[in-house]
């Protein structure tokens, strides 16, 4: 296996097609409606032309919500209001429909992948599908050692491509990036932090399953002793994952960025795939042009982190419980700004737009 | 035909189901997530709770749009973007699929019913069932002349709640109302400043179809003249429709309140439902606890209005077409919402949540 170089993917990645989304906004010129007239679905309708540089745009009709999934010993702490290492059990309730993103999941008719990469638990108790692609058994403490070898690190970067490979080749038109994690927000706050060189205060939340002060607390200061350890290494951006990310992170970044590469358009969820997307920001600064903020879950280091991508949460619905959840709920809007730049009828070219005469 | 009098609503219309709500809460707390953590879906879940008189809440299965229609002869003095008298047109267009709000609700499987009450063509051109409802034909010049007779606007009003009638009698679960009209935004503008005291600029917007600076000052004109007409009126209801509302605006806010009546809950659009809404709000102060306002187009009166009745809107996007399309935007997320709150795993009674242990 060659060596694995993160510059390569400057390259790799191009923009959406700036020709197709004129082509797109041109057409957009000759429909009923007049252009901006559909806020921020003009927008959407437009995006998604030039992403599938197709014109008119073609329907969402395979989206797939993609889940990484892994424990943090920093939990081990009492950052979370979960017990560290349980990450496992919220996976088998994902898989057996007894969460917010499976029951969203079925209204939609979307299935949901969920994909472990360092769950702190008997591999054997998951489905093989799920477990394949496990890199190791919880990641390590942040605060004061290496999540991830930088082996690991490699491997579970190129799980999360060869995942979004699959997803390209199978055919997947839409994918929405959520994480199953116990401790992610903790790895995902100090990333942002690291990224935007901020304090630890200014990126520290509650969560998903909202902690109370103290957790609160002992959370900023995880955040801080691991903000320490990854300051040295801010260049190097698999070095940073494997220091204070994890296997569950790092899969997330090689997935995001792979994706870009194929061209397949990805919503983003809360925090932590936030944080993996300005990760990937660092790797290829075209990249996030292929990512859609899904919502304001109100995690501050969320809001930072889109805010120094220039993207702006398409819902504002304040929903914590991640796991994709919020990335589904905006689908609709996507399905919806798809529907309406393929199907308002257009006028002959040429011709001026006589709505309502 | 008994007299109208409206001010029988005030007794008619109770609010939600506050026991009922209570319980849903209840319930709520015993969900694998915590309460709160849904965000808005967790507020939409236990108000269509109550609104049902439900728990867990039932699905929402037979939603429909229903559009009110009609035209103002104010808008001979080129308020708006679209020839005054043109709203039949967009009727048409509605019906055969071609306006925005067509796309959306055929994407959504939500049938759409226009009512025609006061449009400027030959209602022989107009399927029966559309035109049987008309008053008459455009509405008067509101900055100089009433826009309905007392007769008329009685009429339009009892139209109004036989629709609304008809609907709940027919198991729909829930509205989508909006309008289709031209010289509608100045009608309901008018009506804005005038229950909330402000001066004509404060609630000029630029409509559906941007209108320029010169057609935006000719509107607030009209407004301000339309608003000095409005004023002594102001605390007969029906005379004040009859004035300044004309016979769409009139039949929508009958419609607004007879669905309260019959515990039909209603998901509101644009500037011209915010209007009806919040004249609605003045007959009976407990209405408004039926209504949803769907989104934010933009328009200065419909923020004014919602503002005025403590209603804050679901979506930010900016939709300004009407026509109920902003309203089917938000119609996935109170289906969301209603899924989770009804499908999301309950502990046993007494049983704390274990989420995640």
């Amino acid at each position: 296996m060659s060596s694995l170089n993160l510059d390569d993917f400057t390259d790799l990645i191009e923009r959406p097609d700036g020709g197709v989304r004129r082509d797109a906004e041109a057409r957009r010129e000759r429909q009923v409606v007049p252009p901006g007239s559909l806020g921020r679905l003009d927008d959407l309708g437009e995006w998604l032309s030039a992403a599938q540089s197709a014109v008119p745009v073609r329907p969402v009709v395979r989206p797939r919500v993609v889940l990484f999934a892994g424990d943090h010993k920093v939990a081990e702490l009492g950052v979370s209001a979960r017990p560290a290492g349980s990450a496992g059990e919220l996976v088998r309730e994902v898989l057996e429909g007894g969460r917010p993103v499976s029951v969203l999941a079925r209204r939609l008719d979307v299935p949901v992948r969920v994909v472990d990469m360092a769950l702190d638990c008997d591999p054997e108790t998951l489905p093989a599908e799920v477990a394949g692609h496990r890199v190791r058994r919880g990641g390590g403490r942040i605060d004061i050692e290496d999540a991830l070898t930088p082996e690991e690190a490699e491997a579970a970067f190129r799980a999360g491509m060869a995942v979004a490979d699959e997803e390209a080749d199978s055919g997947t038109d839409l994918v929405v990036l959520g994480d199953v994690s116990v401790g992610g927000t903790t790895a995902a706050g100090t990333l942002v932090a690291a990224l935007c060189g901020t304090d630890a205060s200014v990126v520290t939340g509650r969560g998903g399953l909202p902690i109370d002060d103290l957790a609160w607390m002992r959370k900023c200061a995880a955040i801080r002793d691991a903000l320490r350890r990854a300051r040295p290494v801010l260049g190097d951006q698999l070095q940073l994952l494997a220091t204070v990310g994890g296997a569950d992170l790092t899969a997330m970044t090689g997935f995001l960025l792979q994706s870009a590469v194929r061209k397949v358009p990805v919503i983003l969820d809360g925090v932590v795939t936030a944080a993996c997307a300005l990760v990937g920001q660092r790797v290829a600064f075209r990249a996030p042009d292929w990512w859609l903020a899904a919502h304001d879950s109100g995690e501050p280091g969320q809001a930072k982190a889109l805010d120094r991508m220039a993207m702006e949460p398409l819902l504002t619905q304040g929903v914590k419980v991640g796991e994709g959840a919020g990335g589904l709920l905006a689908l609709p809007l996507v399905q919806a700004a798809a529907s309406l730049a393929a199907e308002l009828p257009t006028t002959a070219d040429g011709e001026a737009v006589t709505d309502g005469e």
